[in-house]
C-alpha cells in the first residue's frame, strides 16, 4: 500500500476533482446525469486504464466512504419521513421481490453454467443488492427526490441495504464454512431494522434541544459542523450496532430535517459534499476492471458469457421487482429501473467471494461486468423515463446559495 | 501505524471535530480565541493525555495538512496583495529582524548550558519560524485581519516562511554532515520568492479565464471546487518547485480574490475549513506531550530549564523584531506578539533535530516546550492587546451566509 507525502496527495486530489467535475460537466452537458461522468471519471483514473486511482488505498478509501456517509446524511435531509413510511408498503413489495428474484436467477445461472452450489449461491447474492447511492445521487441530480417513486426507492434501497446486510452475512458464514441458523438471521434482521427505530426513536428527543444550544453560539458553521458530528457519530454507532453506516446517517439527516437549523445545514453539508461526494463515485468506478471488456482475449470469452448472462437476469429481475407494489398507480417501470445499480455493494460481495476462495478470477470478473453495466445504465435508463423536473421560477436567491435538491 | 477501518475513522472524526468544537466555544466564552480552545482539545486528545489522536498518523495527518493548505488559502482570499505590497519593507524588516535575533539569542542560551556548536545552530534555528497559521487564525478570530498590523504580520510571517524553508535546508544539510554551500542558499532562496513571484504572474492570465468558463457550467458548487482544485494543485506544485504547500495555498487565495465568484467561494470553502481546519490545530496540540511539565520527575528539571530559557529567548526575540519597521507609526507591541507562535513549523524543526540525532530527547523535549508556550501565549497575548473588532451592524443577512471574517 503506498503511502502519500502531503504535496502528492494534494496532487492527486486536485486531479480526481479535475476529472470527476470535467466529466460530470460533460455527462450534463450531453444530457446525462453528472453522477455517470463522475463514475467514468473513476474508470479513466483507475487501475485498468491511467493507473492514478487505487480504490484500496486506505486514505482514499476512508475519505470515498466518509463521501457516501455524507450524501446519505444529504438524502436523510431531504426525506420526508411521513411520506416514506406512506409507500412503506410498496417499498417492503418492491425490496423482497427485488432480493429474491435476483437471487433465484442468479443461483440459476450459475447451476446452469454448471458451477457448484455454494458458488452458484454467492454469484446469486451479489446480484441481491441495490446502490442506494446511485439511484439517490440520480433521483437528486433530475430533482425528482419528492415523487412518490422515487420515495418507494429509496425506501426500498434502504429496506434492500438492510436485507443486504443480513444476506453478506449469511455469505460470509457460508464461505468460512460455518452452519447458517435461523436465530442468527434472525438477530441480524432485528439488530439492522431496530437500530434505524430505535435511532429515531431517541433522536428524536435529543437532537431538536441540541440544536437549539447550538444555535447559541456565535462561532459560524457550528450547526453543520453539529450535524457533521451527528452524521458521523450515528454512521459508527450504527456499524457498532451490526447495522450498515450509510443507515446511520441517513438516520441522522431525517433527524436534523425537522430542526429550524435544517435549511442552514442543508447549505453547509452541501459544500462539504461537493468535495467528499465526487471521491466516493470516482472509488466506485475506479474498482472498474474495463480490461475483462477486452473479447479479443481468450480468456475473457467465458467472463463475457457469464457475465452477460448475469447482467440479463440482474437487470430483469430488479425491473420486474418494480411492478410488485400492484396497487401503486404510478410509474412502475421507473421504480424498477431505480432499482438497477448494484455499485460498490455489489462489488463487496464479489470481493467477499474472491478473498474467500469461493470465486476464480474469472467468476468475479463477471460480477465486476455486471455491476459496471447495471451501474452505467441506470443513470441514462432513469433519466429517460424520468425527465428531470426543472425547479419552479423562485425568487432571486443571493449568489452563492444553492438549492441542494439540483444535486446532492 | 495503525489502520483504520471506515467506522472506526468516522467515530474519531466525530470525537474530534466534537471536542474541537466544544473546546472552542468555551474558549470564545471565557473571551479568549477559538483556536486556543482546538489547540487545547488536541493536547487533550493528544498522545500525553486520552491518547486518541496521533499526530503522525498517515491519514489523520494528511487531512490536518489539507486544514492548513484550505486555512492558508482563505487567508489568501481575505488578503489584499497590494496593501500587502505597500508595508512590504515593514514585512521584510520584522521577518529578518524576526529570524536573526531569535537565532542568535538561541545558539547564544544553547551554547551557554555548554552544549556543541552544531547542537545549538540547530536549536536556533528553531526558534526563527513563525506558524503563520496560529497567528493569521487569532486575527481572523478578531476581525481584525485587514489592519495594517495585521497585513505587517502576514507578510512577515509569509517571508518568515521562505526563510524557514531555507533554513530548514541548511540545516538538514548539516545534520547530515553536508557542507552549505552559498550557492546552494541563494538557489533555495530564489526558488521559494520566485515560486510566489512567478505564480501570481501567470495566474493573473490564467484564473480569470477558468473562473469565467467554470461560472457558465450549471453544477452546484463549480466555482467552489474550482477554487479549491487551484489551491491543493498549487500547493503541489510549491512543493515540487522546492517551496512550502502553504505559499502555494496562500497563492490561490490573492488570485482568486479578484475574480467575481471569490465571495461565493469564500463562503463555499469556509463550510470546508469548518471542517478541516480544527483537524490541523488538533493534530498541531496532539503533537505537544505535557509530561515534560511535570517538574517532580527529576529526568524534568533540565529540560525544564533549556526549556525556559529558550521561551525567554523566543519571546523576547520576536518581540523586539516588532519594532524593526521603526517608521511604522500603528501598534508595534501587536506585530511583534503576532510572530510568536512556532507552532507545527517548531515542531517541524525539532522533529528533523531529533531524528537526525543532533538533539537528545531532553533537549527535543524542551524545543517542544517552547513551541508550546510560544502558540498558547499569542493568543490571549494577540487578543488583550488588539481587541476584537464587532462588525459593523450591516443589513440582516438570510440565515446560513457567515462572514469568513469571523472565523477563518
Amino acid at each position: 500500500m503506498p503511502h502519500f507525502t502531503p504535496p502528492q496527495f494534494l496532487g492527486l486530489l486536485a486531479v480526481i476533482l479535475a476529472v470527476a467535475k470535467l466529466c460530470g460537466a460533460a455527462a450534463q452537458w450531453i444530457g446525462q446525469p453528472a453522477v455517470l461522468g463522475e463514475l467514468l471519471a473513476g474508470v479513466l483514473l483507475g487501475m485498468s486504464v491511467v493507473g492514478l486511482v487505487n480504490p484500496d488505498n486506505e486514505v482514499l478509501h476512508l475519505l470515498a466512504e466518509l463521501g457516501v456517509v455524507i450524501l446519505l446524511f444529504e438524502i436523510g435531509l431531504e426525506t420526508d419521513l411521513q411520506k416514506l413510511l406512506k409507500v412503506g408498503g410498496a417499498s417492503a413489495a418492491v425490496a423482497v421481490v427485488g432480493v429474491l428474484l435476483p437471487f433465484a436467477l442468479g443461483y440459476g445461472v450459475c447451476r446452469m453454467l454448471g458451477l457448484d452450489n455454494l458458488v452458484a449461491v454467492v454469484a446469486g447474492a451479489s446480484l441481491t443488492a441495490t446502490s442506494v447511492g446511485i439511484t439517490a445521487r440520480v433521483l437528486s441530480d433530475l430533482n425528482r427526490l419528492q415523487e412518490p417513486e422515487s420515495q418507494i426507492i429509496l425506501g426500498a434501497a434502504v429496506i434492500d441495504d438492510v436485507i443486504g446486510l443480513v444476506i453478506l452475512a449469511v455469505v460470509t458464514g457460508l464461505t468460512h464454512g460455518e452452519a447458517v441458523t435461523v436465530l442468527g438471521v434472525l438477530k441480524t434482521t432485528g439488530i439492522a431494522f431496530g437500530f434505524l427505530a430505535g435511532t429515531l426513536l431517541v433522536g428524536r428527543l435529543i437532537v431538536p434541544p441540541l440544536v437549539r444550544m447550538v444555535s447559541r453560539v456565535e462561532l459560524p458553521g457550528t450547526a453543520t459542523m453539529l450535524a457533521v458530528i451527528l452524521a458521523f457519530g450515528l454512521a459508527w454507532l450504527a456499524s457498532v450496532a451490526g447495522s450498515a453506516m450509510i443507515i446511520g446517517a441517513f438516520a441522522a439527516g431525517l433527524l436534523i430535517r425537522d430542526t429550524p437549523k435544517a435549511h442552514e445545514i442543508e447549505r453547509g453539508v452541501a459544500q462539504l459534499g461537493h468535495f467528499f461526494v465526487p471521491l466516493f463515485f470516482v472509488s466506485v468506478g475506479a474498482a472498474v476492471d474495463v480490461r475483462v471488456l477486452n473479447p479479443i482475449d481468450p480468456a475473457n470469452r467465458a467472463t463475457l458469457e457469464i457475465g452477460g448472462l448475469l447482467i440479463v437476469a440482474a437487470v430483469f429481475s430488479k425491473f420486474v421487482a418494480g411492478y410488485a407494489p400492484f396497487w401503486f398507480r404510478g410509474n412502475k417501470k421507473v421504480i424498477g429501473v431505480g432499482m438497477i445499480p448494484r455499485g460498490e455493494v455489489g462489488l463487496i460481495f464479489a470481493q467477499t467471494g474472491l478473498t474467500a476462495g469461493v470465486f476464480d478470477a474469472g467468476l468475479f470478473s463477471a460480477i465486476t461486468l455486471m455491476v459496471m453495466v447495471t451501474t452505467f445504465i441506470a443513470p441514462p435508463l432513469l433519466k429517460l423515463l424520468f425527465p428531470p423536473i426543472h425547479a419552479e421560477k423562485s425568487p432571486p436567491q443571493p449568489e452563492g446559495i444553492e438549492d441542494l435538491a439540483t444535486e446532492a
